[in-house]
């Protein structure tokens, strides 16, 4: 047939010069990283399976904060990798709160799954707050870089979903920055304002030193 | 006291030439549109409803591809104006589908929430197809640009939500784009190799004309 | 001389800090790609051969779709990796037609050498067409990620070069993604609505399966 | 029919938030202009012809050049603005130049339509030249900001087409940038090297004062 | 002279479709703000003061930090919407203290003119702090959105140069964020697990309320 | 105590995840480079000295041009790879220049530390130069890949600091680009109307051949 014939040809031009076309570039963390993420692995290896991750399992919540967070970021979902998308699971028992923290790399948007939950951000102009309860079904966004805290203000569990504008969005929680490592007690007392013994007592508690 | 005095005037200083920074830039339709967005609605007029959308409405299914599609973009939501994401909750009866579409300006990432979902994307490279039945708590990510589809694979109804990395995804659903619009049939036949009988019936079933 | 020595201690100041940067990025396909393109071959071994490329050569327009793609993409060109343009080469023969397709990951820019076309896209947005015919000289843009078609509808050959915001535009044609691969025709009917004979049909040409 | 009646409620939930969505953003040069580009036309009054521009008169080479550069730059093409694209032609009589230049936003691609020319650019490291005679069909591509320059030479009137990745690659002639304004001459000496004779002669020539 | 009138009409042709090009967009603070930064003056009433600024007049550090931000950010440097830089002056007297803050919008890149700073920053991956002592013409970056500080280490007044890779770098100061507004204090203290004595006494410093 | 476990499960959580991720990406020059900058050193050896450079010594100026550029480029700075900022000192005695040159990948801003300085540059529209002589604590900014330049203007030696809004801006110097290369003086003749005689006198200082 020659219409089969023809395409065949056209097929193999365009195939030719497509050999390693950049479709999506599926991490393979054994190779470099760079600023823009994740070296490809190659097409011929790549399966649907790099592309699926699975949050169907609720996080931990038997903790202090009753919360968990349990993110489908690049290498761990390596399908991700350079498509600018991630998401996370959060999951907050009666009373649990995800502290304040912030994402360097990417705004987020949080949908509501079950229960509710109080959530907000803080703007660096002038400092105002926007915070706001929301419900099953409720969808909140939160600018790039600026400190946000979600926390369970039901009477339930509640599940929510937060999805990020960049496959590496990073979380930097304040208080692990703070109080979870060995800068110096009197730095962290110099650049924060917090009195010595309420920083002393937070190290404790996060495993922070000196 | 001397501490508040001073760190009042090193607000002050701060503050002055920041009178318009950028956290966020809520969308104000009545003002002009550019490649990067709506402009921007005053600060002082922007409050925490900005921020936040119900998609907790379940979309009407009852329809012939059974699914509904209800989306959180700008300037629907405004407060997601500039920041790089936004999302849509997909709604599937028994049976439902979500046809073939593209975004232009995004990839996507999916959530399962209730029910099973059969999901996939087709590369451009060789037009392999990536597909997977999806559970509740499942992610799947489609790449930029590329055409994919998801149909409920289950016995119950579903529920998904998905999220874009832009503000700006948009959405092209090949089929409407075929044959919901005045494109002569013949062009339509002469760029897709589908019969012209095809072509007319769903153009008929769509509201296409020519 | 006194200039000449002063000059050229300024010059070694500056170079030594410069030893690998980033005019350019010729891609060496032996090495790692990542989701901004491939690694840079060594300066030392690039010459002027890495920026240049033929298309001078007619594509073969001796099927049935009578017209020919012929791209300048990386990694054959490599001198484009990273450099955000790319080129391909359309002929088409009388009658000749370019598939809907899209590239997902830029816009083009066309412009008729020869002959004349009928080009068009479709908005996401109402599926409004956007089509004209063309004439020599004639420039159309089709913005990223929307369908859109070329064909031949003068009584000569025509030529075209189509030029793209990427080094890595990609290109999904349609017909290629729903016929030329194993996706299962009851999938492919179900989410694109057309009819199991004619995706039948079309596998056949075009070399699908299932 | 039911068929038509559910999709057709399914198309206005979708529609319904796509009111302004950025499939494009036809530049109305009536409103403002902003980094990233011109403000939208409304999609309303866009038509077919935005996204089409004619390149297809020959620049007049009757001039000490021998030469012309015809752009399709926004805003004169309204349709290309923000979509990262724009295109120029070139003509070059025989013994024909364009002078040495750069486009401080965007590389650029160049193929060649009729003739011959030799074209070249020059590397910031090293100060290497990449320079080649080109042929009809020959492709040649300029890193973003490099110093660049194409003159005829063949015996022959030649025509090429050059592509941008950006709709406002911006370019700055060298020669008029030092002798075409009101820069002193003693300035344009300091920073030049050039000798105030040979910069008093080409402020001449180019209408420079000072 | 024909050399002139030719390279005239070769400017003329080039110049017309440049009548708005995007050299450089100084914000005009009375047209609307979008997502990329302020919308541009026009041309014809730009000036070179547009594109100076001074930061010669030292930062009041008469204060309890002993510290003064001075900052060059748009739109009080109109001249800088849109190029992607920016600059702040950093003042500090004898144990003048720059307190934890963050950036969202940029990376950070600093140089001591006089005196010298104790300056660092934590990683979000396992909190890792990055902190020297850093000397007259030391250099140090900060990664975009990580927490950082820095303080006077010596015995003399410092001054520093901090430049950002964006015209709106924003700042976070955590301090303001926690007790400078009128989030709740049992909000506060749910989220950040500091003791609501400490939240009260910083919030009675710094003038936030509830 | 139950906070300390709970919060350590929560960490392990969360910290698993992130084995890799991009808080920066600090250039390991022994791995490929890409288009977005180097591949980044292991995160468990980096050190804060990788973030740290010296600008303190004077550059040295006892050339013909009286000044001299020390930048903080990568890869010898190497925490700055990816971040999207980098500075250099430039040190200018009595007379001294910074000849003509463009930066092809980033915007300037300049601040003035000793002395005075003449800076200007020009715009690619109209050939329109914004030139002002700059004092201490003057700051100045430098659109994209525009021409500029610098001179002491003063009495006395002159520092100056200059930052970009990329770690790879790089740098063109015109009279490097014209006369320090083997570019035949014939093209360099015909491609920027200077005098032959001239190009000569120029590639014999700078080196240049041809």
């Amino acid at each position: 047939m020659m219409f089969l014939q023809a395409i065949f040809l056209f097929s193999l031009l365009i195939s030719s010069s497509h050999a390693s076309d950049l479709d999506f570039c599926v991490a393979d963390p054994t190779l470099p990283v760079g600023p823009a993420g994740y070296s490809c692995k190659k097409v011929s290896s790549v399966t649907e399976k790099d592309f699926v991750y699975s949050l169907g399992t609720p996080g931990n919540t038997s903790n202090i904060i009753k919360a968990a967070v349990t993110p489908a970021f690049a290498p761990t979902f390596p399908g991700i990798n350079g498509l600018g998308v991630s998401i996370a699971r959060l999951d907050l028992a009666v009373d649990g709160v995800i502290p304040m923290h912030t994402h360097p790399g990417a705004s987020e948007i949080l949908v509501v799954i079950e229960g509710q939950l109080c959530a907000g951000f803080i703007s660096s102009l002038d400092n105002i707050v926007y915070f706001k309860t929301l419900f099953k079904g409720d969808v909140m966004v939160f600018p790039q870089g600026l400190l946000h805290f979600q926390f369970n203000s039901g009477k339930v569990q509640a599940i929510a979903y937060v999805s990020f504008g960049s496959a590496y969005p990073g979380l930097q929680i304040t208080d692990y920055a703070f109080f979870k490592n060995d800068l110096p007690t009197e730095i962290v007392a110099k650049t924060t304002f917090l009195d010595v013994a309420q920083i002393k007592k937070l190290k404790g508690v996060l495993g922070g030193k000196n």
